[in-house]
């Protein structure tokens, strides 16, 4: 969307970022952009080590970097926390854009619901009866919010999202678009001929300042509420099942699928396409490799991979032992060759391959 | 949502479920809630053994409880299959909402269509010309019915709801917010310097009580129909490929993916995140455990788990055998040692670790 | 859908295709259909050698063959690329509809958005302020184009497709429902209490003939731009996210993920339920098996399987050995008994069973 803020000297984007400025104050920085394309009037950044030798080669005017980044040319900002330095910068430089509270006309508002006159609700959106919007809470168009559901101050609900019957959402939360928040969660009884659908009659609550990825499902609980605490960040395609409960900041990302009736700990992080079994506990901090699938239970905090997951060095020691296998059958199979040539001039009588053994 | 329905006394209630009334007929019920949450005016129930230890502890007012439940203390509702009358039960306390016939005035609504005058058609929803809509269908807010489209007596379809040109619903379906019905079936002939589009000019045909969960999509096949037979039951996020035909009754968990040309059989399960590699079939009655991946025809009836799926007893056993596998490297080695040392001792040339031996 | 072009002659249709004629030039032929379903009245094909057996038992009027099919009945079309003959066949017999410009009256245009009188706008479509639309560009119903979006000339955008600002988009590309564009890239900096949202400021580009599958989520980058170059064709369900790069005609099937930053080469093929960890670089060529989980970078062309993915002979070599991992440590135990008993016959003292030989 090109740069809308600025420009701003080095001088004070240092004092803005509480950053120690190192190199000319009335540098003029008009944006900032990536190590590979910043040009001289752009800021760019080090947010990581193995950024560093880009860095080396790069245009940018000047730098934001930790304390202990050394031997680079170009004007540099040092800040204590460079990722949060750089959220700063990145407002600046790209303010939110402006925001106008009210109603368009083309949205269909049932006349008992609560829109707060700060609230902004875009074209085509739907709110049914009952529903309740707090103030500077943005509903983009097309949005549907069903019977009954609350949305808190300053949420943004991005188009085309889903949002049905009953659901809680709190403050500050973000809903990108195509997701979906209450559809009933899947459950049925087979009565021998067919599988008849258990009604899903309970909710789905959103805490605070949780962010929810484009075209993610969050089912609505069967009885009781289906929970994602505050802080918590889902990635895109993301599926929660009835009845979950996630706990405050944790990272689901893109892809993962949690079963119905599972706990996520607090602080604990779904790596890409995870997928966990139904009533399953994952513990507080508990941070779970791309792709890892678990089967049961997970309560110590720490890193853990692959199906079944595993810590992770265990895991990494399996996946490197892996190549080794076709090899090593060779090897035992050549072993029992010569074992039995060996017992065969002992005169021992060989008590084959290990049928014996089996436990 | 609350509970709609009640009170009733346990004595109705056993009545109404045809259950056995273990406890105070008089006793009054306000609703239902789960084991851990339910108070004195609340009915529960144990649909599951590892329910019991809850059961035991719950403040619930009674207990829904099968015949092989003993030993607990508060009033119970003994019936043969707990789960069948759950279900009734839900739908004593949480009766559907009211149906209003009718089309919103804001509904887009082609001139040759035919939308029975006891369906539902919501606001900012456009059917196009030739769809047939039946009775008491419900058609929430803006979804979209492609020309021809046509769908059956009492099918729900959720907000946002895709559904493309010709596909053909059966009745009693219901189709969650987000789902897209008919897109195109992925397939492309390389000419040598780029992909052309094979056109997919095929349809999708949705069977009778079929669920599909939200944000799914089911491609239109390249010729012919894709298919989903009578009774499935399909999870959020699920991917169905062009030409597939998923049997009856089957079970599809979120998430899972079947490539093109597929067969699914009759009551098959396919756990949450399953992939299968195109033209496969999947033989009646396969249950495939969360995960697996499925690169052949599975035809008999069973458990499969892993990538690629193997019987789950098989696939138990390597998962087990897996973490072992590092130590086992090193136990080859050490024995390959000592035989050489053996070998020695007895003056026989070593064959070295197997290369003679390679198959 | 039914035929609607057509009906032809053998002869004709000999001619349009290129293609050399084996049979009665005047037999009429109506549609296309699959070998299983052809009548005598249509035609059918052979575009793989698996077919042959079901092609000998078609009742098919006539078949679509290459080259070096032999010993059918039925009369042949004969092409030199079957594949790209059925394209032109199934265009001949399935047109593309009508196309009709113009803007829906109840879509929302801002003024300032520039719609190309020759492009479509359907009902309840919003077009945000400087979005441009190219000619015969066809946007379906209520479809979200945000503010500055570029939409190329003869692109097709399916119902409920959101596109967020700033995001432009090449010619003749096909965006199927439900598909979002330009959503935030998933980048979080934890301040030690809570995860603090990156603003997300970058666009989106996807360049000429790329095609989106349904449900698709492409994040914006944080900076700079998320890139899908010209030609490249993505399933249903895919995730692709901030600051990816995916190269010429690469095919990603569906239930992909591609994590931030990644770069995916020209003609890279991603099999289904693909996934990839952040920053790798995936080369020109390199094709990755179904299910394939790819931590760091594969550069060489070639294929791949597995999690890790390795070359692909190597992992069905791992695939096939794992089934005798179980068999393996008994037959280990059993060896290291055996070993022991031949030391102790010759009075070797025993090192155990390779703790001495850990590495």
């Amino acid at each position: 969307m090109g740069d809308r803020g600025g420009p701003y000297t080095l001088g004070q984007l240092a004092q803005a970022l509480g950053a120690v400025l190192e190199g000319d104050s009335e540098l003029v920085i008009r944006g900032v952009a990536p190590l590979e394309t910043a040009g001289p009037d752009q800021l760019s950044f080090v947010t990581h080590p193995k950024s560093l030798p880009l860095a080396a080669s790069s245009r940018a005017g000047a730098l934001l970097v930790g304390a202990e980044v050394k031997d680079l040319r170009a004007p540099l900002l040092r800040a204590a926390s460079p990722q949060t330095a750089l959220i700063a910068l990145l407002k600046l430089f790209h303010p939110a854009p402006p925001f106008s509270a009210g109603i368009h006309p083309s949205a269909l508002v049932a006349s008992d619901s609560r829109i707060h006159p700060n609230a902004s609700v875009g074209a085509f959106a739907v709110i049914q009866p009952r529903a309740v919007v707090g103030p500077r809470a943005r509903i983009f168009p097309m949005v549907y919010v069903g019977e009954g559901v609350e949305i808190g101050e300053e949420s943004t609900v991005y188009a085309n999202v889903v949002i049905r019957e009953g659901v809680r959402i709190g403050r500050r939360v973000i809903i990108h678009a195509g997701a979906v928040l209450g559809s009933d969660g899947f459950g049925y009884a087979f009565d021998g001929s067919a599988h008849q659908k258990i009604p899903q009659v309970g909710g789905v609550v959103i805490e605070d300042d949780v962010e929810i990825g484009a075209n993610v499902t969050i089912d609505r609980a069967t009885l009781g509420d289906t929970v994602v605490r505050r802080g918590t960040k889902i990635d895109n395609l993301v599926q929660v099942a009835h009845n979950v409960e996630i706990g405050q900041h944790a990272i689901v990302v893109a892809q993962s699928g949690i079963s119905g009736s599972c706990r996520v700990g607090t602080g604990a992080v779904l790596g890409g396409q995870v997928g966990i079994a139904d009533h399953v506990t994952i513990g507080d901090g508990v941070m779970l490799g791309a792709q890892s699938g678990v089967p049961g239970d997970i309560r110590a905090a720490g890193q853990y991979l692959g199906t079944p997951a595993r810590p992770v060095a265990e895991a990494r020691r399996i996946y490197a032992a892996m190549p080794r296998l076709p090899d090593l059958l060779k090897k035992v199979r050549a072993l029992e060759r010569r074992v039995r040539e060996l017992e065969a001039r002992l005169g021992i009588e060989s008590t084959g391959s290990g049928e014996a053994d089996a436990d």
